[in-house]
């Protein structure tokens, strides 16, 4: 056996393992009951520590070598990469560090969720000050290795390639216009009328509306279910993709685009290639790009109108007894394109998001890169919230620096995806309009035009091109965020 | 840390491996689309491989020999026996002799799924032959590891302690008078009358009726679950019990026994020791007292007055407009007493099913011990039936040998456990009801002293105790059919 296929052969025993950790972890959140906790974090806990046994054993850093001087074919170039980038990301840090990492995070997340509410800053910033200073260490290590800055070796883990001078350059441009925007949408938006959901929405027929959807927008049941979770995900395996939502008896506008969301991470999983299940090559290229594809489900195709008329009709056949009114194609549009300056990351609208995460991003950078301290964050970010969208978190960490779960466990460098999505979504959109015709396709209720495009340029492509490849090829030139512009203001302005 | 300190943990992380299998096995059957079933398999495959490593690593063997040496106290030295047996069963056999009765086993019993419909014994004949020539393998070297006949080596796998000799007291015994008892029922029977279910139940309905009818045999769903899967059973892990059932619309009857059945499983799963979790001593006893629990539900709570009378109430409310003739108690009772002659076991009632269960454990105590030949089955098969149930199954393999899936991949020394079971439960409540008050507690709708009763007399030993030390300290003798042919006659004569 050569030694590239002593090294697939042993991601394939790793890929094994991830497929256990992956059922059992959507099980532990959409499945188990509470009393099971103890016993399954004790099972997943074994489950990591074989994988990381696994995926630091001594003789692979031989193997690579090895697989180095060999000469390869077809894909083998792309897959030994991959191999060798999830195996340097497995192999670069001390143990110590990461159980440090591990402890630390723990500890800061589980006080998190009760100081959140309590508006406890001086409480988290005491815990949270270890997270910040172990992923500072964790961050010059992984420059160190790569020759990155801090930060980029961050990003690096979630957008592979992806550097702060071109996240700078893109969300600099986004800062002189946004804000604007926004105000002159709130503006145009505040004579406006529409309805608003009121009574009881059964879940059962929430389900099988959710489910209706699915089946328009071509989710594979043969290879994957819709079940519920408090916080809804797209996990399981591309063989088995499990998404989850969460129904609410009293509206069913959020969890219905939320399953639209978590089908457009589904059908990426389902569309990997499956001749490299099981090896990194096989897998989604990077946060980023699969958040293109929820958002390219929920926002570019989802609020079409097209699609907003599909969801109205759908709507109005399940929930008999609501008023018509309610399910008209005008009142479904505002109630999906309402724009509001708030608060909460997680509740924000398309249009108000970036600024949500653009302000993240700043923070994270400077606090990775030493630049600004720990304490120095509640202030940056009722500055920034000003500055982007007019509202002040002075006083209000609940509502401000406190309320992500992600730098409660060091998460630094996963902010940007959000956004890059967004901005790969509004490309792809636009490259695919060149060559079909997505309003008919859509209008016509068989979208496999679009799917075929998306299969074709971006799933069935894996890992197997770097990101700027992989949009180059989809779309003709690397990331411009003039499309998402452009997307923005035809939608709202 | 001590030679025994170091089995234990070593076993906690054998016992958190088996809970990740137990989970995703629970997963495949109620919960895996079809289409995730390849890889999946490869996953269980890899991890039932980590598990086999982990339970033959060399240096067991000398902490075994170490810890027998240590001066144990409280219950480690149980905790030492039943490590030191579990590593037995898993080291006794020979690689390359597993991985053939797994090889042969799986195509026997593959092309059998096919086979047996088609009524095709030569066929079947073919592959079975290896299985059955390995499993004499397995058993010759079990019985020259222990000491124990060939078929009393393989008994031991799933009902440690119990012989040959004392199964073959047992059942003779049941044969002077089975067959008697069993015509005089179906004489006293033939005028009845009585209502079937007919109609449409919905499915929906029949698992509230489930759940409600958990409730009040006080399942744990803090934890566990009720799903469903084409074959029902009880799996999971104690802290995180999964039952299922298999709903037919066209009946409720039997999914609802069905569901009372698996609750007995899974009241002894959530009420054993927790001080032992992870631990060989903290699982259930055996095969016979895990479905003594089971039938103690079932067949001693279950089809008492008091708790038919609950069950027909329960359903006549959820079931409305179906004729309440239907939900009376006379009518429920027959329905669920009803005896009848007939040649597939997993159908048999209470009555019946011993003969199905001794018919088999002659055939295959003869089989494993070499003293038949795997082409004398149908022939043994069709006399044995006709001397205990009057019923010829000449050339109907279908129905006849062909019926089980047991012996097609070499579990023998498995169908003793069913008919153990219905004798113990039976022992245990006339135990039971010298200090309780059965009766009253379950027309009560409180149960509690009853499985107060189970709880300190069986669930919570584990298999801290032998089997015949268990039933002894809860019954005051060991195992005694006479309890059991007491309470058949009671019930049916």
């Amino acid at each position: 056996m050569s030694a590239l296929e002593k090294l697939k052969s042993h991601f394939q025993t790793i890929s094994n393992f991830s497929h256990l950790s992956a059922i059992c972890g959507w099980d532990a959140a959409s499945m188990m009951p509470a009393g099971g906790n103890e016993a399954r974090s004790n099972a997943m806990a074994e489950l990591s520590v074989h994988i990381h046994k696994l995926m630091t054993q001594p003789q692979l850093s031989d193997w690579f070598d090895e697989a180095e001087q060999q000469s390869l074919q077809g894909d083998d170039s792309a897959v030994l990469r991959e191999l060798k980038r999830q195996w340097q990301q497995n192999n670069l840090l001390p143990e110590k560090l990461v159980q440090a990492q591990s402890l630390a995070g723990s500890k800061c997340e589980h006080a998190w969720r009760t100081q959140r509410g309590e508006n406890d800053w001086q409480g988290f910033e005491k815990n949270w000050a270890e997270v910040v200073k172990l992923s500072q260490e964790e961050a010059q290590i992984r420059a160190n290795a790569t020759g990155l800055t801090p930060y980029d070796a961050m990003l690096d883990k979630f957008e592979p390639g992806t550097k702060t001078a071109s996240l700078n350059q893109l969300f600099d441009n986004v800062k002189t216009w946004l804000p604007e925007l926004i105000d002159e949408v709130i503006e145009k938006q505040r004579t406006e009328t529409f309805i608003e959901p009121s009574g009881k929405f059964d879940t059962a027929q929430q389900k099988a509306l959710g489910l209706e959807v699915m089946k328009l927008l071509k989710f594979d049941f043969n290879h994957g279910r819709l079940d519920e979770s408090v916080h809804p995900f797209c996990g399981g395996v591309p063989s088995d993709v499990r998404i989850t939502t969460r129904y609410d008896e009293n509206e069913f506008v959020q969890s219905l685009m939320g399953i639209v969301h978590e089908t457009g991470h589904a059908r990426y999983e389902q569309g990997l290639p499956k001749s490299l299940a099981g090896l990194p090559a096989g897998e989604a290229r990077s946060m980023g790009i699969h958040e293109s594809q929820s958002l390219f489900f929920e926002m570019q195709v989802g609020r079409s109108d097209a699609f907003i008329q599909h969801l109205a009709n759908m709507a109005g056949n399940t929930f008999k007894g609501h008023s018509p009114d309610l399910f008209a194609f005008d009142n479904f549009q505002k109630l999906y394109t309402r724009v509001k300056k708030d608060f909460i990351r997680v509740d924000a609208d398309e249009l108000t998001y970036p600024a949500h995460v653009i302000l993240r991003y700043e923070i994270e950078r400077d606090l990775i890169n030493g630049d600004i301290k720990h304490t120095d964050v509640p202030e940056l970010w009722d500055s920034k919230m000003q500055q982007y969208l007019g509202l002040s978190t002075k006083d209000n960490f609940t509502n401000g620096c406190m309320q992500d779960i992600h730098w409660t466990d060091g998460a630094f460098g996963y902010f940007p995806s959000y956004t890059l999505g967004a901005m790969y979504a509004a490309q792809f959109m636009a490259a695919m309009k060149e060559t079909v015709d997505v309003d008919s396709a859509v209008a016509s209720g068989d979208l496999t035009a679009i799917f075929n495009w998306l299969s074709d340029n971006i799933w069935s492509k894996g890992s197997l091109l770097s990101t700027d490849e992989l949009v180059k090829g989809a779309t003709g030139e690397t990331l411009n965020a003039d499309y998402f512009q452009a997307h923005l203001r035809s939608r709202y302005a």
